[in-house]
């Protein structure tokens, strides 16, 4: 139970708004005031869960299976297993509002055992639902509603473990319930890493990152999961399913392919073969200014257009860039730095600096010191040639140590009645520009309607060849007592104009419930098919993960045969 | 009709032994006398066909939609589209043993046409065989035995052009009936390039890469075929599918690679969007002589091991370096002018050059020229470090120059009675050596079996991170009365040996009628029944492409329904 039942991240910490005396006045005047009292977090032993529905002989069973300590009913666990981390997640859990929690949880500790716990759950009509963090934001992990039957959620913490590093091919076999610091401490006392850093990495793991087609922040020299994974051994309700680690082949449609992004429906991914590279011996992350979100663009595209692998490429939009500004510390902080650096800048050319306008690009390169500075002699022309404003690397650097933080602010707003989430997207670099504004346009509008004033900001990641991915952040005064359908309201508006703007459904959130009603008009009644097809084939009878990705229409709301 | 009926290539052009006097000595005294008459090619008026079961209402259909001169029964036409150019098929077309050539061919000119030719078939009952340059060498176009009704062949040679070209997403839209110099001519005149140079370039299509995971000869800075495609149209029988353009996502499994690899299973291949580069401004091919195969694969995975993204690296084996030594033309050719300096380094060592141990090792980068100079900076010391010769530039550009070529050759070694076939796959790093030398013993053994002398060659390339493919040549006189089950047994112990140790079952040949026998075993009984889903959802009258990838046992000996 690595996370808050309520919230994000370790029990100790937050999301600390004094120490940013900036940041809060101006996103409140940005907001206005409260609409009502914020709904305060419930007591966890207050929580109403329906009772559990697995037999004294079943838990007996599990328990022959997993060990006695391996398979528990106990209320905080299932309190804790019944949501993952979106906004909805927290809404719920923080009024208490669970009526569908697992009804067992389980912790299997091997491949033998996540098997056989499947096998036992077919047998016994269970529907189960493969667990790792907990962090999903689109309803990976909870009980659809409508369901009758035992739910059982794996929990796959106690695979924890790096079976075997190849130094010679360069990959590692790893548990998948393994998180992801104790992933790169294992590797790295080996001086290896994996490379995959997602906001969520403390608190997600391998098999989770598999399962939802994740990317980490270096993704554009890493790879997204789907580039790192070679192999894969998946416990189906058909029995093991290994995929062979092979560099490449011909040999039909890939089932590598198959089972990355099955979300729980195909089976449980038990173990992974991932490529693993050296600990960079220099990591040189710098700022720029850029002189509008356009022209930011058109640098990132051409950074990208020459032989460079930048770890990370990030551009903010103007009011992400501002937000990112006013979340500056005390001065003389490495923020404060170089808004004087910027502003010497400005001076010498005789303008005035506009941070309205002005937009922070980030760059990145990792690798041995002479490949990253030869790499950053190519880069620095290209920045300056589309009047890029260097920063230096002490913004790289604070950007970099507190990656991880900002989930934590969810909970920080949440207490002050804000609605906050975010959303992601990607297209091709054509496109990046109009699909931004069309988005930015429907979350504005959307959100405006309930008669709230919109704060809406957004940055470029994950750069590919041929494109990149959009990050969203939307906000607006919770409307009390409608938070949800608020919510629910804007997160529509946004995924119908990027589906129907040449925008991916998800770059890297996945789909779960939440994204499940736009499938068929993503992928077409064929690509539905052709899905459903697949699960038929893997789980014939329907128990694995049900509603997600493909719907409840794609299933049966009990499990066939049953 | 691009190709020779008969065999590969220009019907004008073959591969002249007299302009490399030293090769066929060389390779006759390996192989010992010719065991008997070799076949000669029969006369294609002589070749005897099962008479055309298209109706004549139905061939009146078939104009209807392609136009009258876009379908045909003619007897060339049919036997031209009967077979690959497998060793094989060779045998079998040169002896006119054609028992089920296609019924009629369709040369459709739009995606709509061809839906509406399968459409036609769904109605009729007929099997479809979609055909890009014929090519294949796994039996991939092939009318099956067995099977009853008529057969149409979907030729897309007029599917041909470059739809489109986005300079800022780059990226291109292109039909998939298109010739590799076709392709890159229309790409050329705009500065791009797809970067895509399989061995069949010339006479291969942009449709059939995609169908079969095609790797090109400069894989390792393009990629496979599979990294380029990221978009598709395909005319399915269940009509119309698109996978939309996206650089990155995480939407579920992934669609693109259901249909990458399909083998024509799931429907045809229309159109696809493709990365496309600009054209390099430099291309810098070198040798290198390497002291063993195993130093040399350890050099090659330490050039991955860096920020290198070498277009080629191919290592030989001894008994290639030795055949590639021979095929050197008149003394004073390149070739002659790199054996000089070779002779030369090593008289300044006081030792003899021993070109049977030593491995020739190719290297090639392009690119920018800075690019293509640092990244020699960097490659030189490693390679020096592993001992490697340096042979200069010439030998680089002399392999580039003829890496068409070879293909040529099988037909002018069939006319004097050898067997010659080749089989590749892929495995990693760690697995390479011991696997090139399983593979090598099989082949070895499965030929002398027949109390021939073996002759087995092979090459390493394709890198990547975590592995590389091993090419292989195997040769032997034939037996007279029994080439192709002499042939069998020889493909049969190497795949055999091949799949139980750790190798991909084709890197890029694809799996066709001839590798079907081995896919349960390779990919599982789970991903056989994956596939056969995959099958069903898309085509359920099972009228695309029978007895390919999944064998026969998959698929109803006729189409469901009718």
């Amino acid at each position: 139970m690595a996370m808050k039942w309520w919230g994000w991240g370790q029990p100790d910490k937050g999301y600390a708004l004094d120490r940013k005396p900036l940041f809060w006045p101006f996103l409140e005047r940005r907001l206005g005031p409260a609409l009502g009292e914020a709904a305060p977090v419930m007591e966890l032993a207050a929580i109403a869960l329906p009772p559990s529905r697995l037999s004294a002989e079943h838990h007996k069973a599990l328990s022959a299976i997993v060990g006695a300590d391996g398979v528990t009913t106990d209320h905080a666990e299932r309190v804790h297993h019944s949501y993952g981390k979106s906004y909805r997640d927290l809404v719920r859990i923080r009024r208490g509002h669970v009526p569908h929690a697992p009804d067992a949880v389980v912790y299997p500790r091997s491949h033998d055992e996540v098997q056989a716990v499947l096998d036992c759950a077919r047998e016994a009509g269970w529907r189960v639902i493969p667990f790792g963090g907990g962090t999903s934001v689109v309803g990976g992990v909870e009980v659809p509603p409508g369901q009758v039957g035992v739910f059982v959620t794996l929990d796959m913490a106690r695979m924890d473990r790096v079976v075997a590093i190849d130094r010679e091919s360069g990959t590692a076999t790893i548990q998948a319930g393994v998180f992801g610091p104790a992933l790169e401490e294992q590797l790295g006392r080996e001086g290896y890493t994996l490379g995959h850093f997602p906001q969520s990495f403390e608190f997600s793991t391998l098999g989770g990152w598999i399962a939802t087609r994740s990317a980490g922040q270096q993704s554009s020299k890493y790879g997204k999961i789907e580039e790192m994974v070679v192999g894969l051994r998946l416990a189906t309700p058909k029995g093991t399913f290994d995929v062979r680690p092979i560099p490449a082949q011909a040999t039909g449609p890939s089932l590598k392919e198959l089972v990355v992004g099955s979300e729980g429906l195909l089976g449980v991914i038990t173990e992974a073969t991932v490529k693993v590279h050296r600990v960079p011996a220099v990591r040189d992350y710098r700022g720029y200014l850029m002189p509008s979100f356009e022209v930011g663009i058109r640098a990132m595209r051409d950074l990208l257009r020459q032989e460079l692998r930048p770890a990370t490429v990030r551009l903010s939009d103007r009011q992400e860039t501002e937000l990112f500004f006013k979340m500056r510390e005390e001065p003389g902080s490495p923020v404060e730095a170089f808004v004087q650096q910027a502003g010497k800048w400005v001076l010498t050319r005789g303008g005035s600096i506009d941070f309205e306008g002005r937009c922070l690009l980030l760059v990145g390169f990792e690798g041995e010191a002479s490949a990253v500075v030869s790499q950053w002699e190519v880069a620095r022309p290209i920045l300056k040639r589309h009047d890029g404003l260097s920063l230096g690397a002490s913004i790289g650097r604070s950007w970099f140590r507190s990656r991880f933080d900002l989930p934590y602010l969810r909970d920080t707003l949440l207490d002050r009645g804000v609605m906050v989430d975010t959303l992601e997207t990607a297209t091709e670099w054509a496109n990046l520009h109009d699909l931004y504004q069309a988005v930015d346009g429907a979350l504005k509008e959307a959100i405006a309607k309930n008669g709230v004033a919109p704060f809406v900001m957004c940055h470029v990641s994950h750069v590919y060849h041929d494109g990149a991915s959009l990050y969203f952040t939307f906000a607006g005064r919770q409307t009390p007592g409608r938070e949800l359908e608020q919510w629910a309201e804007a997160k529509r508006a946004a995924t119908d104009c990027l589906v129907r703007n040449g925008g991916a459904l998800s770059h890297h959130h996945a789909i779960g419930l939440d994204h499940a009603p736009w499938m068929r008009e993503y992928v077409g009644s064929i690509g539905i098919e052709a899905l459903a097809a697949l699960k038929e084939a893997f789980d014939p009878t329907g128990y694995m993960n049900p509603g997600k990705l493909l719907g409840p229409s794609a299933q049966a709301s009990t499990p066939k045969g049953v």
